[in-house]
């Protein structure tokens, strides 16, 4: 008699087993994913199972109800203390009586999907570095004298099929009381090294473990330091979080803080310690936001640009700051919590920071890379984080090239007369009338424009404060089509613009946008020198995608992908008109959110993406533009403001790309969080 | 025509080679054993060889003044600076240009021998885990852009064939000015896993570095921390040292210190930090004693027994006190110094522990088997580490058997009525004549008997203190030649000894030794106690070595060892007067001096010995001697005191053992720094 058939569903994995096989047993010789944290033994319920009853035309066969062993009392059991749905299974229990289609749902699935959104670039699968195995170890043996250590690494061995396991001293510490505590029974966090060395144990806990693992995804900005906690079985994102960078006492941009550096003899060792000291406060908060023990985060991956890298690592960014431009270490680094101190996550935890792709380009860049994957794109995608330095990354499956430039801090609203962070009060929005010239804008807290009835009352609280990164882009592009500005940049007077509004500031123009100085409030002008300051930074991003798509010999791209969360906030058709990136069809610009932050989460729940962005960036081609001429030229023909009428005439009031809320735990991230380089 | 032969002595490797090839690539292809750290660009000078010139009739060549290429303006610069044997070449200069043999004298050799004593199981052959190598490294290129790291990785691989190499923040923050300052040439100090991990740079420096790196093998005893510095190039001991165990304050013996960490919450991790400050000091001490600054150690390798093992981990020994004896870890430990708070050492300094054998028998002794290699044994030998434990080794070639047996601290002289440990003024030698029972007797610091004239002059400064381990085990062996003590180990009163030296002590007697009371010195006795406490002793370290030989199915061993700086000073005759070890010729009872620190200094100049010692210690079969019965027994019959008259009368007036000396750096150890358990 032929062994009974059993089809898993939703895999179409099938094979036959001897009666009495458990469906676990069956799961894991065909290679179906179905978790198992106790590995059979009835007392962890991820094996849960959904078997099927009836005739399945698309597999051809007939199931019968007793194809299954009946229900036991180890089933019942979980069922009476923990509930399970009806017609669920384990998969440890149930054993194979005869033809079976068995369902594995999706929450039973080791390597369940996460979802993303519909726009983004590829799935989060999860297979995290770092997983619960529960073993059963021998007791010590007088005449067969081992450590426990060792019996517990023969557990895993025996059990798991885990081979080469290590612990460091922290877990030694705790190992003896722990094994006795659960009975010879422990649950241990094992995290496997990507590139093949020893796995390690970074934890232990008596007898059967229950409680999830989390990481931390973070993003190390120059200005913010930004961190999801993600619960590392599931993939869930269970508290978003953001503390400002305490290094910018030591000066607001990169460049200022190498010099402090370089001027400062132990600079850089204040400068380390201070961002250190920030991330250990941000995962500290972080955790008790989601009311978990920091020491639940077995593992945090960070990514940032290359001088951050290097003064979080401790490194003197020196080198950096000159031509040309070498990190002490571009490879990917794979280190222990404790060698940079953070101190609050679990002792043992480990630190994946992905790898810089060039001096000017770091780890951010390639956390873009890994989430927006240009590599896999079929069509030619120009992939632009913007922010202080905007990383720019140009390609498709063929090939694909990273250049850094230079944008400076304008975009983010430094360097602007009224410009201001992004905060309540801050101008965002705006529109100019081109018949009267007159403006009208949104501020940040607050959903009215400001012509709209109780606009006034309704910002009160924080009047009318500035205008932030994603309001400048707007402001000068709506001068430009209302025909304030030309084509050169030149705001005109009174006489050519037949308003008021623009106002002599000294030999220039200024373009008054606000005032309520009268009632003691604030008076918002564009003045020429921002219009400068913007044309010098949209100038630095066009050309530093030119100067790619020459290497690359194309003339236009296909789509363009504005990453980084501030990258979200921008108004993909201001920022044509304006020219700040290269022409392409409105509908194929999008916005990727934070995309570092994503990568990072990406390379924190899949430790085979790990891996695959180190290939991917020893790939890029990376092209320097501060040594480039044609970087040079391309700067000096991009100022222009090339847009005199509305390119996109349709969409003249829509405001074009979704809102992003404040604390969201998925793409994006707030507001207040944005990435400033 | 035939390419020129190159005959290579003490090798004797040989073969053909183009004319014009280097020496030194010769002697690589080859695979003969021609150091250099600069890699054949002659600035190192390690590649030194002898050419000879003549007819050579064991190698049936005539060589020719002209066979090789004439001398050169490298190797006159190299002779001019630091000047060179007439005669010698540097290998990576002269080229074969005919017929040659070449002479590697030792000091050019990688795996030179170390020399030990004749008596010594094991040579030592250099190849340390650390070694230096001098390489030209790639200047960043913004083209091209990778770190600093990655090109020195790229060039090891390309100029040394060293593949996975890795390299701790330390490293990396002092990598890009060190590559600066040397030019892009720098000298590392490169560590291998035995285990086949990553490589790991543990240092550099500008330039080629000239001076050597140092190791420290580390005998962690419960009473004494010693150290030898070892020069890693020649394996010369260039510094020798030792301190009082800080940990001494929380109880004398181990099983004290356990009781400690029992009894006080927080007591385990009080004694770490005070065994970790301990050796920290020994390790400065040691290194300023031999004038190089503690960083430029940058391995040490440790040996103890298990409960100092798992303090100096930083684990609970707590298991270790009670059945079943179970160790945290049992394996080979390899961890960085500063995992340990060790903070002298250089920073990135690499530890290697050996493996414990059992709970019982630590990684000291398995230190002992690696030196003493019972297992590389063609006769039967039986291995004594003399201490408060003592740990027993028997076997040949064929099998290795292991235990640990309670003597207690009575042969170090605690429990004694007059014992004192090894200290001037103790006594260490003593006989009593047969005829009139009067004791004559040696003590520390001096060489004269005490029946020589001027010994109390010369003994004026100490006095005469009490008596140490060597000298209660030589007082009891004499008073039973003598008649003073029966076999059952009573001593006799003055009626059956015929002198007034048995005095009566309450209810028994006690020997006189001597009195100086009257001078207001010390009145030094042996008492019935004393003899109880000996019998104890000897009755437990010979019933360990009767279960081994019950074990292995033998009624004698070919010969003895006994090991331990302790071992070393006692009187082989009196310990079998006593009965303490089994019956063997007296002339295969030898001494290793201590073997536990030689087998930590072989682990430290030789890594393939601790890949060795690792597969020994699993083969090496453990018995328990706390729950073997017949441990019991053997112990209880060995109590007798078997030999009322001298066995070895030719040796009566012989001190058998050589005097080992105080700090010298070799075999043995001083005489204070001896391990007591």
């Amino acid at each position: 008699m032929t062994d009974p058939l059993v089809i898993f569903t939703p895999s179409g994995k099938r094979g036959r087993f001897p009666v009495g096989t458990p469906v676990l047993s069956a799961a894991r010789q065909l290679g179906v994913d179905l978790d198992s944290v106790c590995g059979g033994r009835g007392i962890c319920s991820k094996c849960q199972v959904a078997p099927g009853v009836g005739t399945f035309s698309k597999h051809g066969v007939t199931v019968e109800p007793g194809a299954l062993s009946v229900w036991n009392a180890v089933e019942q059991r979980y069922k009476d203390k923990r509930g399970m749905i009806d017609g669920r299974r384990l998969g440890c229990q149930a054993q194979i009586m005869g033809d079976v289609v068995v369902d594995v749902p999706p929450e039973s699935q080791v390597h369940r999907q996460v979802v993303r959104k519909a726009a983004a670039a590829r799935d989060i699968v999860m297979d995290p570095a770092t997983r619960l195995y529960y073993v059963e170890v021998a007791e010590p043996d007088m005449h067969e004298p081992s450590g426990d250590f060792e019996r517990l690494a023969a557990a895993l061995e025996k059990q798991w099929d885990i081979r080469d396991i290590r612990a460091g001293l922290d877990v030694m510490r705790k190992l003896q009381p722990t094994l006795r505590k659960g009975a010879w029974a422990v649950t241990v966090a094992l995290w496997r090294d990507h590139r093949g060395g020893p796995a390690e144990v970074l934890d232990l806990w008596p007898g059967l473990r229950e409680a999830p693992l989390y990481g931390m995804a973070i993003d190390l900005g120059s200005t913010t330091i930004a961190a999801h906690l993600v619960e590392l079985r599931t993939g869930a994102v269970v508290a978003s979080n953001g503390v400002m960078n305490p290094q910018i006492r030591f000066g607001e941009d990169l460049m200022s803080r190498v010099s402090y550096a370089m001027m400062n003899p132990g600079g850089d060792t204040e400068m380390t310690r201070a961002v250190r000291e920030g991330m250990d406060r941000l995962i500290a908060e972080t955790a008790a936001e989601a009311g978990i023990e920091a020491r639940e985060i077995v593992e945090a991956v960070v990514v940032c640009n290359p001088v951050m890298h290097h003064l979080f690592l401790g490194i003197d960014p020196v080198e950096l700051g000159q031509a040309p431009f070498a990190l002490a270490t571009s490879d990917a680094v794979t280190l222990g919590a404790r060698e940079v101190d953070l101190r609050e996550l679990n002792p043992a935890a480990r630190l994946y920071l992905l790898p810089c792709i060039a001096g000017h380009v770091g780890a951010d860049a390639a956390a873009v890379a890994l989430s927006e994957a240009p590599d896999r794109s079929d069509d030619l995608v120009l992939v632009v984080d913007v922010g202080t330095n905007a990383e720019i990354l140009l390609g498709n499956r063929d090939r694909v090239l990273a250049c850094s430039s230079p944008t400076g801090p304008a975009f983010e609203g430094a360097q602007i007369s009224s410009g201001q962070r992004a905060a309540p009060g801050a101008i965002e929005r705006i529109t100019i009338d081109p018949e009267t010239r007159e403006p009208r804008f949104k501020v940040i807290g607050c959903d009215l424009w400001s012509d709209e009835p109780g606009f006034t009352d309704a910002t009160a609280a924080t009047g009318v404060t500035g205008i932030c990164g994603s309001g400048i882009i707007e402001a000068v592009a709506e001068m430009r089509m209302a025909g304030i500005v030309d084509a050169a940049g030149l705001i005109g007077g009174p006489a050519q613009t037949g308003t008021a509004r623009c106002e002599a500031d000294g030999r220039t123009h200024a373009y008054l946008i606000h005032d309520a100085s009268a009632e003691g409030g604030s008076r918002i002008t564009v003045t020429q020198g921002d219009i400068r300051a913007i044309q010098l930074a949209k100038s630095a991003l066009y050309a530093g995608a030119r100067l790619l798509m020459d290497e690359l010999g194309v003339d236009r791209v296909d789509r363009v992908v504005l990453a980084g969360a501030f990258g979200a906030h921008i108004s993909t058709r201001h920022a044509m008109v304006l020219g700040m990136i290269p022409d392409a069809p409105l509908e194929r610009v999008t916005s990727a959110g934070n995309a570092a932050g994503t990568g990072a989460r990406i390379a924190l729940c899949n430790i085979a993406a790990r891996a695959g962005i180190e290939e991917t960036v020893r790939r890029i081609h990376k092209v320097e533009t501060a040594i480039e001429p044609r970087f040079q030229e391309h700067f000096v023909n991009a100022s222009a403001l090339p847009h005199a009428v509305d390119p996109f005439p349709e969409l003249a009031r829509v405001v074009t790309l979704p809102q992003v809320s404040h604390n969201t735990g998925g793409e994006g991230g707030g507001r207040r969080r944005r990435r400033s380089a």
